[in-house]
């Protein structure tokens, strides 16, 4: 099995490494990663300036291939250019703090995996529940016993699998569950300070206003110990306003035309 | 009805212009948009650096808020710190280019509409199909009618309205539709360069495979010269998986766990 694995914190990234190392015990492993730190910017893609590859090494050996560009580009470019062939798996991860609920929306973790799906590459991301220094060793365990599940199973063309991993000694996971995404947002303030030079700025801060209650959503599932696995699609189409917006007859409003 | 108009453009786009001054003719508008063009950012969001805010004058008048951010960012800090209430509807574009099928994902233009819809207030992204300096009264005048008939019907909550006009002269156009997200997407290539010093760059280049043909899809509605007209949410979770799954018994692999 060949895996293409990504992330969103960087090549430098803990996680990442983690990550590598114990998928190379199942499979073939290229890492294609950003540069640097690439928290929240979504699915953004690199198209006003040109993209930059060059080798990352670790304890001076080669670790992987950085891009100057986001999540989604190392996707992109990782296997349009880098690979010579399709991968059978992208992972992306494995990510410092969970991705969960409205969280999936901004996240470049998720966004890898996505433009995998997009490209019709089964795929994972793989998140935390942790910002700081953690251990690893269950998440990347995990990690490889699903990539190995699910690359068996065979994920559906066109879905990803978000598993969020709680940050809790192993002997106090409680298992794993299936979840959907949950409804749980964030309130949000913006802290307003002023520079040295009497300008204004804004730093976006705030809670996550937790909704959700049933324990297969994301969110509920890591909050109760347990690994948590959705699949996740990028049909955006809300067919339940499609129904009612037929009732709603648009047609008529340019009237005189054809239709 | 008070209307936030944002855009991804950037606050010096004509496209925005052309909206704000139609919809003044049904409300009370307020341009909060981002100081820079923003294509492609997805739903990215600041937190790594704060933002600044200013403002933007057109013709010696006051015009709108600038924002150092991104489309997200505007409504976010738009609602939360510059508008002293929540407005009724936000309205994004007008963008030059279509905002169809997979292009969706990408889209700064939707992603701002779409942050909307995840504050709960009613949205609409507006884009024509012209990357160039183009005429954008009917699109301007259209968008008019569709924010007031939308706003008049009640847009549901967590829906955005996607909606995309062809470039033609008014009378070349078909009609309107109610459409669903298109499955067309990029056939990818990077186009691999070498700079004066030798380096190796990459410029992302490719063509929209076309596979939708129901007239009831964005792509196609547009192609044939309907204004198109999507309901888009942000569940993202793949039901039809989700119950495939439910088959794997995923619980299985942590036996020994409390599930």
């Amino acid at each position: 099995m060949r895996i293409l694995v990504t992330n969103d914190d960087g090549i430098d990234s803990p996680g990442i490494y983690a990550l590598t190392q114990s998928l190379k015990e199942i499979g073939e492993v290229i890492v294609i990663a950003p540069q640097k730190g690439q928290s929240a910017v979504g699915h953004a893609i690199t198209m006003q300036i040109p993209l930059r590859v060059t080798k990352s090494f670790k304890d001076g050996k080669f670790f992987g291939h950085a891009v100057s560009g986001t999540p989604a580009d190392c996707v992109k470019i990782g296997i349009r250019n880098i690979m010579k062939e399709t991968p059978d798996l992208v992972v992306s991860g494995i990510n410092h703090g969970s991705n969960t609920a409205i969280n999936i929306i901004y996240s470049g973790t998720v966004s890898a995996a996505r433009e995998a799906a997009i490209m019709d590459v089964p795929s994972m991301a793989v998140s935390i529940t942790n910002h700081e220094v953690t251990d690893f060793r269950f998440a990347a365990k995990i990690s490889k016993m699903l990539a190995k599940e699910f690359a068996g199973k065979g994920i559906p063309l066109g879905t990803l699998l978000n598993i969020n991993i709680p940050d809790v000694p192993e002997e106090e996971i409680a298992g794993i569950l299936l979840t959907k995404q949950g409804k749980s947002k964030w309130d949000e303030v913006y802290d307003h300070r002023v520079d040295p030079q009497g300008r204004d700025y804004y730093w976006l801060t705030g809670n996550l206003m937790e909704v959700d209650k049933a324990m297969d959503t994301d969110q509920i599932a890591i909050k109760n110990n347990y690994v948590s696995v959705s699949p996740i699609h990028f049909d955006l189409t809300d067919y339940k306003t499609f129904n009612k917006m037929k009732t709603w007859n648009i047609e008529r409003l340019l009237n005189g035309k054809k239709n």
